[in-house]
């Protein structure tokens, strides 16, 4: 087993940052999984109303403010991508592509465009379906793939991707994509399913319009809770947790964006801080 | 009817002053019942670490920025002590004193200390025990009275009731009680129960010392929730509420340090968010 931490905290948005400041000031020791960048989503919020004391204040100024507190507390952030939670009875094995990192209790905080898997994404995981450009790609040399892109620091693997398949149907999730290649076709519109039974075998866009390949590969920041770690109970597509911000995996928490609505600074912030407390609640349970 | 607006906000610490922050930016009519020194306990905080991004912030900081805050949102105050809440069916009435407050919904944000009524204390109110001088001093007229405040801003209630009573249990719950007079007896240990089966007959202290009197008033900024509206469910003391922060009264939300712990800042203004998200939809859906 590698280092054994006490929490691991996935996700490096306000929630995320709460759950962190919570036990660095407990003397834990934890993992903060995340961007340097920390939340994309509040960086591009244009103006903040409603977390005091701040009357308006943009994502931008905001996410530089939490940058400050995190150096001054002295909480670095460990920029990897947790693509598989392992529960292993007595602790959690997260996996970053083909890195290992141990912790006692997890903390998901992947905000909410994490949440929403579309339909065959958990089901054909690890069957056509990936979240690793670097584990998988081989896989799919001189073949037909799907490569969906959430952020545009991803889409160096989309490169990489098309390097090696023959042919890329392309669908980046933002409006900045710089991608192009000659044996890539951008799609038109949105993939809203993974069709196949055993395997993934195509996809189905909104409009209709259905593509066979052979594979799908997600790049995304972070991964859908629900296929991150197997019996994570959902509701309507949010982690389902309890008032201690529990969820139904003794051990592993979840705050934030990830656990429904209202989605507000102010409410991943508060429930950052109850997750962490009921972290430190379980831990010391286990001692 | 007086004025019926849409939500009564109790309590004026980080809880309430979130949810009133969001009801100003909805165009929701409100009260936010409190005092315009905000929340004594943010006050006297020394520092507080984990609010981000505040690396380290005096609670009287934080106060004025919160204060700062109101003041450019265009929020006042209404500095009344709510101490009862009548479910009307269709709106709840709210007294303070002997001025009635009406409201479609109520989010109640009274903090930890008034979470918690002394044994005897919800039992025999309106018999023998009183939150208002104002209301019922007269009734004690030359009579045997123990007086318990939690605040110094409230002596100045104590003093009226010396001047009618003929003697005075006084029990302060702060240091720096500047009260005194010749009829008035300082309690050297805390009143733990207040005893009487049909009324108010005395008061048991922790040293196990009886006191007989004829009642007991509490001078408390704000009232015990489960005092302050019947039928409310509460928990181990804390109001029972659930992910939403409804409580089991429809249109009653609570938030804060009286749902229980973390007894944090962050875990305030994330319920109190919450709590005005769900106000809102609960006035939509009655309209």
């Amino acid at each position: 087993m590698n280092n054994l931490v006490d929490i691991a905290i996935i996700g490096s948005g306000p929630a995320g940052i709460s759950a962190a400041i919570n036990a660095k000031i407990r003397h834990k020791s934890f993992y903060l999984f995340g961007s340097s960048d920390l939340s994309d989503k509040v960086q591009r919020s244009e103006c903040i109303s409603n977390y005091p004391p701040f009357f308006d204040i943009s994502g931008k100024d905001l996410n530089e403010k939490l940058s400050e507190h995190l150096k001054k507390a002295k909480i670095s952030i460990t920029e990897k991508r947790i693509t598989g939670i392992y529960n292993m009875g007595s602790y959690f094995a997260l996996l970053s592509d083909q890195e290992e990192f141990d912790a006692k209790s997890v903390i998901i905080a992947t905000g909410v465009e994490a949440a929403r898997p579309i339909k065959g994404e958990r089901e054909l995981l690890g069957r056509g379906v990936s979240y690793c450009a670097t584990c998988d790609g081989n896989l799919y040399k001189g073949k037909t793939i799907a490569v969906i892109c959430d952020n545009p620091s991803m889409e160096e693997e989309a490169e990489y991707l098309a390097a090696l398949a023959e042919k890329v149907y392309y669908q980046p999730l933002f409006k900045e994509s710089k991608f192009n290649a000659e044996n890539v076709e951008i799609l038109s519109s949105p993939v809203t399913e993974i069709l196949g039974e055993r395997k993934a075998s195509g996809v189905r866009c909104r409009n209709g319009f259905e593509i066979e390949l052979d594979g799908v590969f997600f790049l995304k920041q972070s991964v859908s809770p629900a296929v991150l770690i197997q019996g994570l109970k959902t509701d309507d597509n949010c982690v389902a947790v309890d008032r201690n911000m529990a969820t139904n995996i003794k051990g592993c928490f979840a705050a934030g964006d990830c656990t429904g609505a209202p989605y507000q600074i102010a409410k991943a912030v508060g429930e950052g801080n109850i997750a962490a407390h009921s972290a430190f609640k379980y831990l010391s349970n286990q001692e």
